[in-house]
Protein backbone atom coordinates (compact mmCIF):
# COMPACT_ATOMS: atom_id res chain seq x y z
CA UNK A 1 0.00 0.00 0.00
CA UNK A 2 1.39 3.63 -1.08
CA UNK A 3 2.57 5.75 2.09
CA UNK A 4 0.74 8.66 2.72
CA UNK A 5 3.86 10.38 1.70
CA UNK A 6 3.12 8.18 -1.55
CA UNK A 7 -0.54 9.96 -1.87
CA UNK A 8 0.52 13.48 -1.20
CA UNK A 9 3.63 13.49 -3.65
CA UNK A 10 0.50 11.78 -6.37
CA UNK A 11 -1.74 14.29 -5.69
CA UNK A 12 -4.05 11.79 -3.97
CA UNK A 13 -3.66 13.62 -0.67
CA UNK A 14 -3.82 17.91 -1.04
CA UNK A 15 -0.41 19.26 0.38
CA UNK A 16 1.08 22.48 0.66
CA UNK A 17 3.82 22.45 -1.87
CA UNK A 18 6.95 23.89 -1.68
CA UNK A 19 9.25 22.44 -5.04
CA UNK A 20 9.84 19.03 -6.36
CA UNK A 21 11.94 17.60 -9.37
CA UNK A 22 12.12 13.84 -10.61
CA UNK A 23 12.92 12.33 -7.48
CA UNK A 24 12.28 14.84 -4.57
CA UNK A 25 9.42 16.36 -2.97
CA UNK A 26 9.20 19.28 -0.25
CA UNK A 27 5.57 20.41 1.39
CA UNK A 28 4.57 22.06 4.61
CA UNK A 29 4.45 19.74 7.78
CA UNK A 30 0.55 20.37 8.84
CA UNK A 31 1.43 20.04 12.50
CA UNK A 32 4.19 22.66 12.65
CA UNK A 33 6.74 23.14 15.37
CA UNK A 34 7.44 26.42 14.24
CA UNK A 35 5.68 28.51 10.70
CA UNK A 36 7.89 26.88 7.64
CA UNK A 37 8.20 23.89 9.13
CA UNK A 38 8.63 21.26 5.96
CA UNK A 39 9.53 17.59 4.86
CA UNK A 40 11.53 16.87 2.48
CA UNK A 41 11.20 13.54 0.77
CA UNK A 42 12.17 11.03 -1.57
CA UNK A 43 9.76 10.15 -4.20
CA UNK A 44 10.64 6.61 -4.39
CA UNK A 45 9.05 4.80 -1.36
CA UNK A 46 12.24 3.91 1.17
CA UNK A 47 11.61 3.54 5.07
CA UNK A 48 15.07 3.95 6.56
CA UNK A 49 16.44 6.84 4.91
CA UNK A 50 19.66 5.18 4.90
CA UNK A 51 19.19 2.89 3.20
CA UNK A 52 18.62 5.11 0.29
CA UNK A 53 22.23 4.22 -1.54
CA UNK A 54 24.96 6.61 -1.10
CA UNK A 55 24.26 9.04 -4.52
CA UNK A 56 19.99 8.85 -3.68
CA UNK A 57 20.90 9.93 -0.03
CA UNK A 58 23.52 12.75 -1.21
CA UNK A 59 20.70 13.96 -3.96
CA UNK A 60 18.11 13.84 -1.80
CA UNK A 61 20.22 16.10 0.41
CA UNK A 62 21.51 18.30 -1.95
CA UNK A 63 17.51 18.89 -2.72
CA UNK A 64 16.96 19.34 0.84
CA UNK A 65 19.86 22.13 0.94
CA UNK A 66 18.11 24.19 -1.54
CA UNK A 67 14.62 24.10 0.38
CA UNK A 68 16.75 25.13 3.63
CA UNK A 69 18.41 27.95 1.95
CA UNK A 70 15.13 29.42 0.80
CA UNK A 71 13.11 28.75 4.22
CA UNK A 72 15.85 30.81 6.04
CA UNK A 73 15.56 33.27 3.12
CA UNK A 74 11.27 32.80 3.89
CA UNK A 75 10.93 32.93 7.69
CA UNK A 76 13.57 34.55 9.66
CA UNK A 77 15.07 32.57 12.35
CA UNK A 78 18.30 31.90 13.57
CA UNK A 79 18.92 28.76 11.82
CA UNK A 80 17.36 26.21 10.12
CA UNK A 81 17.14 22.46 12.09
CA UNK A 82 17.35 19.52 9.68
CA UNK A 83 16.06 16.66 12.04
CA UNK A 84 15.77 13.04 10.79
CA UNK A 85 13.54 10.48 13.07
CA UNK A 86 11.48 8.41 10.80
CA UNK A 87 9.54 6.23 13.40
CA UNK A 88 5.68 7.36 12.22
CA UNK A 89 6.06 7.29 8.96
CA UNK A 90 7.57 4.51 6.76
CA UNK A 91 8.67 6.63 4.10
CA UNK A 92 11.68 8.29 4.60
CA UNK A 93 11.76 12.26 5.32
CA UNK A 94 13.88 15.46 6.45
CA UNK A 95 12.29 17.76 8.64
CA UNK A 96 13.63 21.51 8.27
CA UNK A 97 12.47 23.20 10.83
CA UNK A 98 13.06 27.37 11.29
CA UNK A 99 14.64 27.53 14.77
CA UNK A 100 15.55 30.15 17.19
CA UNK A 101 16.27 28.09 20.17
CA UNK A 102 16.81 24.33 20.68
CA UNK A 103 13.38 24.88 22.65
CA UNK A 104 11.63 25.16 18.64
CA UNK A 105 12.52 21.82 17.74
CA UNK A 106 11.47 19.61 20.53
CA UNK A 107 8.82 17.38 18.97
CA UNK A 108 7.05 16.81 22.01
CA UNK A 109 5.60 20.42 21.94
CA UNK A 110 1.86 21.30 20.97
CA UNK A 111 1.88 21.58 17.14
CA UNK A 112 1.09 25.13 15.49
CA UNK A 113 -2.83 25.85 14.39
CA UNK A 114 -2.45 27.34 11.31
CA UNK A 115 -5.36 28.29 8.70
CA UNK A 116 -5.24 27.16 5.23
CA UNK A 117 -4.58 30.81 4.47
CA UNK A 118 -1.88 30.97 6.66
CA UNK A 119 -0.28 27.38 5.12
CA UNK A 120 -0.66 28.75 1.64
CA UNK A 121 1.19 32.06 2.89
CA UNK A 122 3.77 30.53 4.22
CA UNK A 123 4.49 27.79 1.08
CA UNK A 124 4.23 30.41 -1.35
CA UNK A 125 6.81 32.89 0.48
CA UNK A 126 9.47 29.79 0.67
CA UNK A 127 8.12 28.45 -2.71
CA UNK A 128 9.24 32.16 -4.19
CA UNK A 129 12.69 31.96 -2.29
CA UNK A 130 13.99 29.00 -4.68
CA UNK B 1 40.28 31.69 17.59
CA UNK B 2 39.68 27.67 16.93
CA UNK B 3 36.70 26.21 17.71
CA UNK B 4 36.28 23.17 19.69
CA UNK B 5 35.58 20.50 16.94
CA UNK B 6 38.83 21.93 15.29
CA UNK B 7 41.27 21.32 18.22
CA UNK B 8 39.64 17.97 18.54
CA UNK B 9 40.25 17.42 14.63
CA UNK B 10 43.47 18.64 15.27
CA UNK B 11 44.02 16.83 18.15
CA UNK B 12 44.78 19.17 20.35
CA UNK B 13 41.75 17.87 22.41
CA UNK B 14 41.64 13.81 22.57
CA UNK B 15 38.50 12.54 21.43
CA UNK B 16 36.95 8.97 20.68
CA UNK B 17 37.24 9.14 16.79
CA UNK B 18 35.43 6.91 14.25
CA UNK B 19 36.75 7.79 11.01
CA UNK B 20 38.37 10.77 9.16
CA UNK B 21 39.12 11.65 5.84
CA UNK B 22 40.66 14.63 3.74
CA UNK B 23 37.41 17.14 4.78
CA UNK B 24 35.55 15.27 7.52
CA UNK B 25 36.03 13.94 10.88
CA UNK B 26 33.70 11.60 13.52
CA UNK B 27 34.23 11.07 16.71
CA UNK B 28 31.65 10.26 19.74
CA UNK B 29 29.60 12.83 21.84
CA UNK B 30 31.24 12.67 24.62
CA UNK B 31 27.66 13.37 26.53
CA UNK B 32 25.96 11.08 24.76
CA UNK B 33 21.78 10.46 24.09
CA UNK B 34 22.60 6.91 23.77
CA UNK B 35 24.96 4.57 23.32
CA UNK B 36 27.15 5.16 19.94
CA UNK B 37 25.59 8.56 19.53
CA UNK B 38 28.43 10.68 17.65
CA UNK B 39 29.33 13.90 15.47
CA UNK B 40 30.00 13.98 12.04
CA UNK B 41 31.63 17.16 11.17
CA UNK B 42 33.43 19.04 8.24
CA UNK B 43 36.85 20.09 8.59
CA UNK B 44 36.72 23.45 7.45
CA UNK B 45 35.34 25.65 9.89
CA UNK B 46 31.78 26.87 8.89
CA UNK B 47 28.84 28.01 11.85
CA UNK B 48 25.83 26.81 9.95
CA UNK B 49 25.65 23.99 8.35
CA UNK B 50 23.70 25.08 5.35
CA UNK B 51 26.27 27.85 4.76
CA UNK B 52 28.53 24.75 3.24
CA UNK B 53 27.76 24.81 -0.35
CA UNK B 54 26.20 21.95 -2.39
CA UNK B 55 28.56 19.56 -3.14
CA UNK B 56 30.75 20.42 0.60
CA UNK B 57 27.16 19.60 1.32
CA UNK B 58 26.59 16.74 0.01
CA UNK B 59 30.03 15.02 0.49
CA UNK B 60 29.65 15.55 4.29
CA UNK B 61 26.37 13.61 4.13
CA UNK B 62 28.32 11.02 1.98
CA UNK B 63 30.95 11.08 4.95
CA UNK B 64 27.73 10.36 7.32
CA UNK B 65 25.76 8.34 5.11
CA UNK B 66 28.84 5.43 5.86
CA UNK B 67 29.27 6.08 9.59
CA UNK B 68 24.99 5.69 10.01
CA UNK B 69 25.16 2.40 8.06
CA UNK B 70 28.42 1.60 10.40
CA UNK B 71 26.83 2.84 13.66
CA UNK B 72 23.49 1.06 12.83
CA UNK B 73 25.86 -2.60 12.68
CA UNK B 74 27.70 -1.97 15.77
CA UNK B 75 24.72 -0.73 17.89
CA UNK B 76 21.47 -2.79 17.71
CA UNK B 77 18.47 0.00 17.26
CA UNK B 78 15.41 1.04 15.65
CA UNK B 79 17.07 3.32 13.35
CA UNK B 80 19.71 6.37 13.24
CA UNK B 81 18.82 9.30 13.95
CA UNK B 82 20.25 12.06 11.99
CA UNK B 83 19.71 15.35 13.86
CA UNK B 84 21.61 19.17 12.87
CA UNK B 85 20.39 22.33 15.23
CA UNK B 86 23.91 23.58 15.93
CA UNK B 87 22.83 26.63 18.09
CA UNK B 88 25.46 25.23 20.82
CA UNK B 89 29.26 25.33 18.80
CA UNK B 90 29.39 27.41 16.16
CA UNK B 91 30.94 24.43 13.75
CA UNK B 92 28.54 22.69 12.08
CA UNK B 93 27.92 19.01 12.91
CA UNK B 94 25.62 16.50 12.41
CA UNK B 95 24.74 14.28 15.56
CA UNK B 96 23.72 10.57 14.36
CA UNK B 97 21.82 8.77 17.62
CA UNK B 98 20.86 5.10 17.74
CA UNK B 99 17.40 5.45 19.12
CA UNK B 100 14.79 2.55 19.34
CA UNK B 101 12.10 5.70 20.27
CA UNK B 102 11.63 9.45 19.84
CA UNK B 103 11.98 10.13 23.21
CA UNK B 104 15.57 8.60 22.53
CA UNK B 105 16.44 11.68 20.50
CA UNK B 106 14.86 14.93 23.14
CA UNK B 107 17.98 16.83 24.15
CA UNK B 108 16.81 17.68 27.50
CA UNK B 109 17.15 13.82 28.45
CA UNK B 110 19.92 13.44 31.34
CA UNK B 111 22.71 12.45 29.43
CA UNK B 112 24.60 8.74 29.85
CA UNK B 113 27.68 8.98 31.77
CA UNK B 114 30.02 5.95 30.65
CA UNK B 115 33.62 5.30 31.56
CA UNK B 116 36.42 6.01 29.63
CA UNK B 117 36.72 1.81 28.96
CA UNK B 118 33.23 2.25 27.19
CA UNK B 119 33.66 4.90 25.30
CA UNK B 120 37.01 3.33 23.60
CA UNK B 121 34.87 -0.01 23.25
CA UNK B 122 32.10 2.07 21.70
CA UNK B 123 34.34 3.41 19.10
CA UNK B 124 36.20 0.65 18.44
CA UNK B 125 32.92 -2.03 17.44
CA UNK B 126 31.35 1.39 15.29
CA UNK B 127 35.05 2.02 13.72
CA UNK B 128 35.37 -1.43 12.84
CA UNK B 129 32.19 -1.89 10.57
CA UNK B 130 33.78 0.96 8.15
Amino acid sequence: MATIFTKIINGEIPSYKIAEDENHYAFLDIAPLTKGHLLVVPKREVDYIFDLDTEEYANLQKFAHKIAIALKKAIPCTKVASIVLGLEVPHAHIHLIPMNSEKDVNFSNPKLKLTEEEFKEIANKISNEI
